[in-house]
């Protein structure tokens, strides 16, 4: 009975951080991994550990074959998958079942649902979360693009239909020019793609990422775990999340907190999930949903308190979500800053040895990495070496903790992202918390020049 | 106006636990150093260094002149003094201030107070603290040793006036025994120091250590928060500690806290502070108070989430608590194994050169230490190199998290303590919370045969 033996499918920090919540139930690890990564920190301290392949990820951690032979040579009676690699591979998470193994994940249907673009909004929208308003479908005259326009209010953006890349997208800022717009939008959508159609959208000038935590049962019941401000990005990469958002409301968490959470009871979602919106002037605009743990799951626990991983397994071996709503308190302020193995200007990647590794310590810091000194960093996978995640009483102290952390963090041997971080947190702007998905970048190409 | 540069006066991990407070204040830090330590983790993170003398902790870190110099040299407006060395030293402290710097910690007379055990004793009992009860002062004849007994109850001790290490010290579990014991002791009393004078106290048989921490503004505030649980020693050195106390009752910590409380308010007390108890069938009998810091902070941090140290230098700098007693909750569990560079079970003293070091990482997980790897142990000061404290929900939860960070922690190249705590968290009577201040000495002991 229930869930002994957790094969880890993943590697770096997110398996060493599924190794602990496991072992801190009482539950024995596998890890996998490729031959690039035999001595990597998740594989020393797993109770087993099985190689799956070569260094090249299609031949390893996506091996599903492979993976599935781990777990049954090893006995493994679940298997978590982490984030990225096969997370979100629902046809994985079914073979998993079909295996008669425990999938420590959302029911795949959820995956594939979430998985597909227009089917993700067609249902979150359904589920009453807002999304980006705008004509249901192409809009052919000027009238009609008036109406919706008038409807939806200015600025509003019109795009191609069949686009990407910018081409045949047009922004328009009021009624005088949404005509010139249209035409033109319509050209250049249809020598670009060969297709004039086009649809309008409310235009977001400045918006922040904002996403919401959710967990389900996956019999009718969920919680919000409040929001993550993740709007720091650097080509849609995250840099530095923080939770709370410092635009969002008590009230506007509350509201929009519960709207994400009775979407997912009544959609039968089952462990943890991330439902993102773009957030302007107080309004939320559903992107996507992500089917799976994030990245930066470490700020909500830092501020509920709760142990997502830990909660992930109980809701897999079928037990009830450990809080109820009533039961969550949002508390202090927390920051993880993603150290990467790279130029932290250039961001080339900076693979090999690491010489000298030494963690930042003390009250209210947490470090999750499988760097240790000696350790070589393989250039086959993601630049991601550590998560650096600081929790303060108030926003200010957090980000007065982050800095002297950041000064304690020693790794040697490869450049790392460190020195932009230690930049970032002193830039006024993000003192502040005034930055939206554009900051980071246009702060970028400001430094360089 | 206000501390703006804090020279830290100790060495080790608290003098990095200091530095850390102080930077997440904007506050300089003076390190000093004797010649054993200029590449120790606080000299090479302080913004000053001081070199302060030779190795001999009486030539360094107790040399007042020097330490006072270095304030005066280095532009220090403030002494944070640690635990240990200098912290308990009153006249210090009013050198310190003679000098025109911020001294943080209690005022002068109370550590003169607190010191005194006699003294520390009459005022405790004046402010209403518990004490043990017995005779006050000698007993001469059985009828009066009779009605005491009768009065406090059995088990009684009878202690010679002028004795010590055991002699003259006879326990007495009933009036039948009450007039042979009292002979055996005073004969034995005689014997061994000369003086047949005895006195009557109550026997505590198997107390528990407890101990609260108090703070005050100086100015008649103070609150408590909590008590902390240090059972575990062996030679009177404390070797794991926990907080809460599994034996004490939220009514318990309500009740005792305010009378600590109380008495430190009636008192004018400055600071942190911790008056300790022994413990026994859920009455506390006051030992003493220690006018400092304790080494065993980091649990009540961690289930008040309140930061001690920055809480001792906002008072020392004239401002306020930054907390009501209304506003401090007691959530989850937190447990503190101080690991020592020495044999596990011999206990023998193992300094030397740390070949690698990593800390355990992630959730909850906090590591206050002062290694890396390359640092060589001096075998001049106390052996403690690090504290690994873990914080859970639950006790159940705390301990687990601790077992898989100590499964974690890695320090090479001396031998460290870390295989007793492994052993001491998996026995029957640690995990049920059942353990006095005799249990890990008679542990030890069967272990060992």
């Amino acid at each position: 009975m229930g869930i002994s033996r957790i094969l880890i499918a993943n590697r770096g920090e997110i398996a060493l951080r599924i190794h602990r919540a496991a072992h801190e139930m009482g539950i024995e690890t596998v890890a996998v991994h490729s031959t690039a990564d035999a001595d990597a920190m998740h594989v020393r301290l797993a109770d087993h550990a099985v190689c799956i392949g070569p260094p090249s990820a299609t031949d390893s951690y996506l091996n599903v074959a492979a993976i599935i032979s781990a777990a049954e040579i090893s006995q493994a009676d679940a298997i978590h998958p982490g984030y990225g690699f096969l997370s979100e591979n629902a046809k994985f998470a079914e073979i998993v079942e079909a295996h008669g193994i425990t999938w420590i994940g959302p029911k795949p249907e959820h995956i594939v649902t979430m998985g597909d673009k227009v089917e993700a909004k067609r249902t979150a929208g359904r589920l009453g979360l807002p999304l980006v308003p705008g004509s249901d479908g192409a809009v052919s005259d000027f009238e009609e693009a008036k109406k919706i326009a008038d409807d939806i209010g200015y600025p509003v953006i019109i795009k191609a239909a069949s686009g990407g890349g910018g081409r045949g997208m047009k922004v328009c800022e009021s009624e005088d020019t949404l005509e010139t717009l249209m035409k033109q939008a319509g050209s250049e959508a249809k020598a670009a793609f060969g297709d004039a159609t086009v649809y309008i959208e409310k235009y977001l000038g400045n918006p922040r990422h904002i996403e919401f935590q959710v967990f389900g049962d996956g019999n009718g019941n969920a919680i919000h775990l409040g929001e993550r401000d993740c709007s720091l990005q650097r080509r849609h990469q995250k840099v530095l999340e923080e939770a709370p958002s410092p635009v969002i409301t008590p009230e506007d968490r509350a509201r929009m907190g519960d709207v994400c959470a009775k979407a997912m009871a009544d959609m039968g979602y089952r462990g943890a999930g991330t439902i993102e919106f773009l957030w302007e002037n107080g309004a939320f605009y559903f992107i996507e949903m992500n089917t799976r743990l994030q990245v930066e799951h470490p700020v909500t626990e830092a501020i509920t308190g709760l142990d997502l991983v830990r909660e992930q397994i109980r809701v897999a071996d079928g037990k009830p979500l450990s809080v109820t709503q009533d039961e969550i308190a949002f508390k202090g302020h927390a920051i993880e800053c993603r150290i990467n193995a790279e130029d932290p200007w250039t961001f080339a990647p900076s693979p090999g040895l690491v010489s000298a590794y030494h963690a930042a310590g003390g009250m209210h810091v947490r470090v999750d990495s499988g760097l240790y000194a000696g350790y070589r960093i393989p250039p086959y996978y993601d630049s991601m070496i550590a998560k650096l995640i600081v929790y303060g009483r108030t926003r200010e102290g957090c980000i007065m903790r982050l800095r002297r952390a950041l000064e304690e963090m020693v790794v040697e041997g490869v450049k790392t992202s460190i020195p932009l971080h230690q930049e970032l947190i002193r830039q006024p702007d993000v003192l502040s918390g005034d930055y939206s998905i554009k900051w980071l970048e246009e702060w970028l190409k400001e430094r360089a020049s």
